[in-house]
């Protein structure tokens, strides 16, 4: 199950290259992730207040494949590929039309937001996600 | 005339306060006036390309009133209120439901791309910015 | 007493015109502000701590005059204007050997950081910086 | 060969979960590899005025171990890896004191700052690497 959100270049996003800058690419994929979880019900905002976790990424394998320019129009394409007890793994991707411009791994942790201590995912996102997966 | 635009506030544009990070604001505004142009037929791209000019804040005086928050849904108003040969004069504001987050007056002007010397704005945008006005 | 920070221009400054992007501006400031702040004995990681206190800006009046461009080895100059009892007014200006790039007028408040109420400044702060002043 | 840059936390790298926000960490890295190259002699912002050639990041895999926060005085290390014709291997880790906060692989490749095409590394530079590695 694919869950796609629409993301457009600004000048904020481009370097001195005329393209997006390398890093900027990891924003538009977590917005992407944030609004796959309000999607299931879920804020980020409201995990942290109610379970005192956050959820972070841990690991990230990106391949930069084509540049993408101001004013573009780019989806970025997430898909969750395995729901452990205390992390995710994600695969997305950004395209620009039919192209792809880049693509990651991202492995998503749930940490306790004082001392950032591994945590157990919520009962209740853990459940939503098993019926996503 | 007021044109609006909506902003959700993600992890990247807040600091360690809580709070979106002060600078972030300018970037909102600039994705509103981005829109804005869009709406009017106006890329910045498209711009650059045909008439070797952009359009950058020259000047801007900005206060920021209250705190905006992760997952915020905000909405940035901006108004035209000026325009001469060579540049513009923006009011915006940004707010969360009612309440007023920040607000600027915003100065642009048009530049040369390559020497960043003043130009006048190209007919067609100064023509259709009369209508707006 | 004029405070001088100098900044390097990276690529993540920079946007698609070829120059760094305006709000990044603002960072370079608040930096120098921080380094200040520094040099004075105070951090700000330190004074939330202690104090329950945070300093934000609450009003910049900013004029960009030239842009800076990649590579290019900046100075920001600060110096503190005024100080009342929960505020501080900046003149910040950022210089690229003897061309003025931009300049500011920074106005900064000491807030609660839980509820952002304003505050008056801790007293070996406002100690500190009546001697500076 | 291993070459350190000094990188301070301002509040605008960090996100609300009071510690730096993860993309912020590829623009350390990339700071410290634009260091390296110009210690070696080689200005970004010259090699594409010059070859009109551009080096980005192709390739990136990056374990964010533990959480940077405000303040805090980081270290970058990277050493080349590898140089073929037309691209570079770093490792890269950003270290607090003695603790590891993360680390990555990353490809470095040449391209024309044109059409985006991937380009042999300019003689000079793939010479100077050659004895650097």
């Amino acid at each position: 199950m694919e869950f796609t959100w629409p993301i457009r270049v600004y000048y904020e996003d481009t370097d001195a290259a005329g393209v997006v800058y390398h890093s900027n690419y990891l924003k538009y994929m977590e917005r992407a992730r944030t609004e796959w979880l309000r999607k299931l019900g879920f804020s980020q905002e409201v995990l942290r207040e109610e379970t005192g976790n956050i959820i972070v990424v841990s690991e990230m394998d990106i391949k930069f494949v084509r540049p993408a320019k101001l004013d573009d129009m780019l989806e970025v394409n997430s898909v969750l590929i395995k729901v452990t007890g205390a992390s995710f793994l994600f695969e997305q991707s950004i395209q620009k039309m039919q192209e792809k411009i880049c693509s990651a791994r991202v492995k998503g942790v749930c940490l306790n937001a004082l001392t950032f201590k591994p945590q157990r995912l919520p009962a209740a996102l853990k459940s939503e996600l098993s019926h996503v997966n």
